[in-house]
């Protein structure tokens, strides 16, 4: 039994589809868009971004086509656009659609699909498992491990960020009217942050060190304090980063690095400004040197859960860690988030609004990318929006 | 999307295509039974016992024709045949398969399944949820919660106990070399024991009050010693089932049940005989004054599991869980429990087979069940063997 | 080794010194109150409650002389005042201080004691064990179950509602500047509330239910907002109580409990109102139906945490629970909560100020406990302060 | 209050007391030895190994004097003998008596210890944290982070390879009849294991990886058989060590590790050799290759618990643990270990005793220390009996 029967037609998701369909183009300057074609931002293996035309599709039996209305550029985005690769495994060979961060609305079902109409708005989660009770993954709940996973946006498969989307009904959130499409995209980096919280066993009250305050810093501070972390410290390279953090959580303590001080010596200002001994990190920027201040500033017993990635190989202060027994941790995607998200943002717990920093049209989508890629831009969040 | 495009086809298990075909027969006394037909025992809502003559079926796509070669009979199974139902939503309203402790061997496959030849044996594992990823309880893991399961013999669904038995090809588990069918049907009330020890956080050293050594007892006594649960106490009524219990497992010790005795008295035996604090409890008859004298007999911040089912309102002594901080948990079948069960059998850390005390043909399966309804024929575990 | 060499001198906490010191007296009409005289307030066997003038101790090795600056008087002060018992084990027999929700200054140190000096303010642990290793509560850091506590206010030993209050050094915790008294005092119950959050594994995120929105419901409210659960059904017997909490909390969704319907009925009107499947209910009224009420409306597997005391016997829904797998688990005091509580007051993340409804001198204690035990005065939380 | 009012006179503990006392002398060759003497083996700064005479204590208020039976000698006495010290906090700086893994027998009791009498048979807790309420650490059952802890045998602490040992009456463990002092003294290193499998959270037919068949790898194996994993697979460097576990725990699964290959490499055949996905590693060795090894043999979602110590900075695979949700726990030595290290001995479901392969008398210790140090010696534990 193949995932197809509980997805619909994995047909429709097959990349060369798309790519060798006779309608498929890339755009060219002066190009008429209709506000009717599928356009969507594609990069390649030649490290170019640029908008396509491919044909727009008909769903199949529990299949849903929506229109994507927001649609958040994450790190990973820029990343296959600049590097070509994350990783060995996920490797851009073709021309390659981008975006995983997206909400959209309902614009027509497939055969077998009632708990959808048209007009329906929706966040979008873009890993789809197969959801096989042979597999171990899906079967017991840890579904982001499924081997032969669809994850829309990582190479081969084509992203959300286009017009018409296709999707399984049954991987849609459905969005409250108090939710809106730009907030129901950024459910996604949420997701991502939760997933964290979850992970880490973060608790209320728990003393916590963020590390990094870029989108995905920023909205794992959001979560946490929502979680009832206290005291929070959080650091970054730039002071600004810094400014929108207390902007965004005003309790929260910021400690700049500084690339002059080692781990140890930042790690004393670290716990001098926490006061109290801290028993979880959050890191989310995947650096080695940032991991061992991380490391430097638990107390024994603690744990340090790693959101972010980086190098292949990393040195670590073994003995540290084996003398204070600091459990060290990791995440891959997320699993079971959405509907938590989407619960904490409706309910005013997470504010993730002031994320958005920058916004374009669905046709100036080349230019979102360049600022997203841009640290002077000092975007946090950039959105396309159609 | 429905079930049936992930299991095969769902009117195969449809309890009505059975009853209403024409060659389903009650088998009359002197019938000829050939060693083809498709036989199995039934119970009715006028709470009859017979064998029953139905269709061979055949293997739609994703399922598996199977020749049923070990069932053991559960003491649910006796319930549905002598009280008609089992709480208030698994009613007998019609003729009903018995049946789910079962193994057997592969004899046909359906379209699309490629890890099964016939030939192959396996393990049964008769609740089907649903797996469709819009399940709550499916896609976090805990697919004992599935409202849509279908287990075979809960009414109207027919069970295991026949000769032929159609099943989606995800549910069958491969039996290796050194595990007979009579082990393999026997991983049934061991998944059961086994879901106890792990949701009930039994930990190696652990000291332990098993109360009953009926079946499901005896299966927790061997799992729970497995675990390295150290002492053991284990509660009956009856010293023969103590003995049994003693040969079993030698180093477990006994305490006989007085109905002279309340449970405070009773706990203060159990308490002495353990001569170290009990952290948990396996509660295995579901009787309120069983229950009532494992809290007692418990320390501050033990684990009262609870695996019996029993009368639908029990009193509970409030005020002594309160003042001790007791938690109280329960089972409903079991979850990803089947390959942890045969690695252990196989693996000889849990031997069952000492647990069969009586075995019958296909045929005899009517003498089967009133061997396991009649306590004082002593069964531990009545098995029909084809 | 015994706990007066941790703790200091036990003898100075042994009841009947006070009882049989000469200057011990029952303060009567019309008696002149000096400002230094160590008033406190009493009751006793006759369940007459009343001031007493006793001595004003000093402070041996590893003790504090403290000035108790501010009390809350808690249900069991009231319940020991009205009934002189609470279950079989704390009876009064005798004159008894009350009061354990205290917060003060530090006025003179004993021997050995140097992290402390005259003028630091303080939350008072009430609850003091014994802290030896061969304890096995106190050595496993459970210290709430430890045999030997010496817990004030419960009979025999006086309670904190005194003006000089002897204590042992360890068991103080350090007020920040930005945290008063009256909130320090109010750390108790907070302490209460957040060992129900941890124990009962409350996270961010999960949909909660909390029956009764007395002071233990209310306190409970907002740690759990603070936590992040979301939604958020509180339920009571009284709109005014539901509508302090709405006030409390604006996004608590509120259902008040009719004594026309039954459980089943009330938890359909919850689950309504909690418009996702509820995961975690906080019980803190111990009132059956209020219980029966919380256990029908939670989902399959999750937990009922019961924080409330009551009936010493209590009917379950036992059938119900097990076929939901629904975890339910009790709170006896609380351990390792104080610098928690504190540390969530004085970073703004739980404000508890509201709750204080009424407040009085000490001189006025009395009057204080008769307002505390009138339901018509809506009291939630009453406050000595001196 | 100091550690000394609850553990009796630290005085006694002091090692200088012992060092500066008239008699207290290293022993000389053909030095005449009384049966009364108190001789001890002591290593020093210069890397010397050799035995002293120091005088016979007396015991103090909550303190007991021990008749030291048997001792086993640890990789750590070794290394601080060969190497004066490990890590940066633990350095031989002056002469420093060895041992830490010791059982014996009380001789003389001080004032106000009434649970033990001479004659009592009793396993030595050689950690003795503080045990005070203001100790983190301590007051929450988390000892081993103790700052202040007394370990007997880490620098300047004397060990317990002495004849004459003092000790604080709660740290003792009574050892059954049917336990000797050579297992009662194993009861050390097998605490150090069951700290790691309850740690690593090792249930019941886990799939499990031990690396290292050493002294510990091989308790561990004992143990994580004794706890149900299943399968286990062990490694070595050494055939004849895996063959020595495969003599202990006939099922367990060898894999000889060769220095040409790599770490993928090695994983491939354990991953083999396995059958299923492991979930738990036991990494018993400290060795970089051998962690690596761990990792790469794990599945999705597993656990890495580092037993083991070694280089001070060790580099791990970051993105190989992140894209897998590999977590990675170590140990810092145990608490609360011991009672259940007795019992599971006890009650026969960890048999220790072959283990011991070399054993010598108090008065040959020297030489028992070059057997232990010697690896073409084969010893696995070398015991000092007295």
């Amino acid at each position: 039994m193949s995932p197809t029967e509980v997805h619909g037609n994995p047909e429709t998701y097959n990349p060369r589809k798309v790519l060798d369909h006779p309608d498929f183009q890339i755009v060219k300057e002066g190009d008429k868009l209709s506000p009717e074609a599928n356009i969507a931002a594609f990069y390649n293996q030649n490290k170019e971004i640029h908008l396509v035309k491919k044909p727009k599709p008909k769903p199949g039996p529990g299949q849903v086509l929506l229109h994507v209305r927001a649609t958040g550029i994450c790190g990973s985005d820029v990343h296959f656009w600049k590097h070509g690769r994350i990783g060995d495994s996920m490797v851009v060979r073709d021309e390659c659609g981008s975006g995983h961060e997206s909400a959209g609305e309902v614009v027509e079902i497939g055969e077998g699909v009632s708990q959808w109409k048209p007009g329906d708005r929706v966040a979008i989660e873009a890993g789809v498992p197969c959801s096989q009770p042979a597999c171990d993954a899906c079967r017991t709940g840890r579904y982001n491990a499924c081997p032969d996973v669809v994850f829309f946006s990582t190479p081969p498969y084509h992203g959300t960020l286009t017009r018409w989307h296709l999707h399984p009904a049954q991987w849609l959130h459905r969005l409250p009217d108090n939710v809106s499409f730009e907030e129901g995209s950024l459910c996604e980096p949420l997701a991502v942050a939760l997933a964290g919280i979850e992970r880490s066993g973060l608790r209320l009250g728990d003393p916590l060190l963020i590390c990094g305050a870029g989108p995905i810093g920023l909205v794992t501070l959001l979560s946490a304090r929502a979680a009832g972390a206290e005291p929070i410290v959080i650091t970054d390279l730039f002071q600004s980063r810094l400014d929108f953090a207390k902007q965004l959580v005003p309790g929260v303590r910021t400690v700049l690095i500084s690339r002059n001080k080692n781990p140890k010596e930042q790690s004393e200002i670290i716990k001098k400004t926490a006061g109290t001994p801290l028993t979880v990190a959050l890191e989310c920027t995947g650096v080695e040197s940032s991991i061992h201040t991380a490391i430097y500033s638990m107390v024994f017993g603690a744990k340090v859960f790693i959101i972010g990635v980086g190098k292949s190989e990393q040195s670590f202060p073994f003995m540290h860690l084996s003398a204070n027994e600091i459990d060290v941790s990791f995440e891959y995607r997320y699993a079971n988030q959405y509907p938590k998200a989407i619960r904490l943002v409706a309910g005013g717990l997470i504010n993730i609004k002031p994320l958005v920093t920058h916004r374009f049209s669905l046709e100036d989508a080349v230019a979102a990318f360049h600022v997203a890629a841009d640290p002077a831009q000092g975007a946090i969040k950039v959105q396309i929006q159609d």
